[in-house]
């Protein structure tokens, strides 16, 4: 195994696991003595890879946000782009079932605790936000496009919407930890598709 | 003056000053110490209201909780049930402007931070989410009562989705700091109640 490898590991083991600390516990309530037990990373080896806590975290975040885009790539699967839509949503919605509604949304959740303190996580979540609403934009114009939705829907408007009632809907079915909640708010995006 | 009365302005002074922090810091990042600073009180009196930091998170949020269902019961006025909905939207995005988008939604906020930790914050959110989304569905079922709403629409779905996209609505625009996002999700809004 060459040098770069295990750092490289060590690395991807530190990011893991400060992932799941900050769904659990956010930002401003994990110490860097947290991170250091939970890995069981020397703290030299910490600063090697990450030189503040502010930079684990925008990597954190950069992390998880390509592995929800290569999700949501592969969760976008179906006959035609309006099914392809409304599986990706089902997809998002098992992962919370799975996860016993504990944790939910990491970008939703550093968005209420970070953005309006700092700007560099702020922007992290906006792209994950905008490329998100841009890939269903994208499809929903070409169903527009193949006449399986009216030439009056507007794509942008509808994609930012499904992300919208998503992000309400893990939120409010974080609180409500009631399975039926997800279906309800999965039959409203298949309605609002048009299927 | 009276004795319970100048009890009661300092408790409601506490209240108000808390739910700034809060919605500014968080729970858990808010200290009994900062508390005490920001609003002047002596530790004995505090705690003389508050029994715990607990019972002052609790207490900020059932205040919220009044405050926001005076606020939904003025802003729900119009002509018709589906004008009220979408001026009560209206009103409630309004505030998020005159904040610069800055804090957000309490009750969006402590779901996030609280409700995988604590039974009693998840509670009062979850009674918050439900009378908001019953309030909207009494609305909306007298829309379809007179016609105003195609028969085939389902008032708790429709209720449902209006929360989950104002809620997310409210994060979004918080991370983009955008008015424009807002109208977009007002107009979004309008046109699911077919208007």
């Amino acid at each position: 195994m060459s040098t770069t490898s295990k750092g490289e590991k060590t690395r991807e083991h530190i990011l893991k696991a400060t992932r799941k600390i900050l769904v659990a516990k956010g930002f401003h309530n994990t110490s860097i003595s947290t991170v250091i037990e939970a890995t069981g990373v020397k703290k030299g080896n910490l600063y090697y890879h990450f030189a503040s806590k502010e930079d684990l975290g925008l990597a954190v975040l950069e992390d998880a946000k390509d592995e929800f885009f290569s999700f949501l790539a592969k969760a976008l699967t179906g006959r035609d782009p309006i099914e392809k839509i409304i599986n990706s949503c089902k997809a998002i919605f098992t992962e919370q079932v799975k996860n016993n509604f504990v944790g939910g949304c990491l970008f939703g959740n550093t968005a209420l605790e970070m953005t309006d303190s700092n700007q560099k996580f702020s922007q992290v979540i906006q792209e994950v936000f905008s490329r998100w609403t841009g890939l269903l934009e994208e499809h929903l114009g070409e169903a527009r496009e193949t006449g399986m939705l009216p030439a009056s829907i507007q794509p942008r408007l509808l994609a930012k919407t499904v992300v919208a009632t998503m992000e309400g809907a893990i939120m409010i079915s974080r609180v409500s930890k009631d399975k039926d909640d997800l279906n309800d708010f999965l039959a409203v995006i298949t309605g609002l598709l048009g299927r």
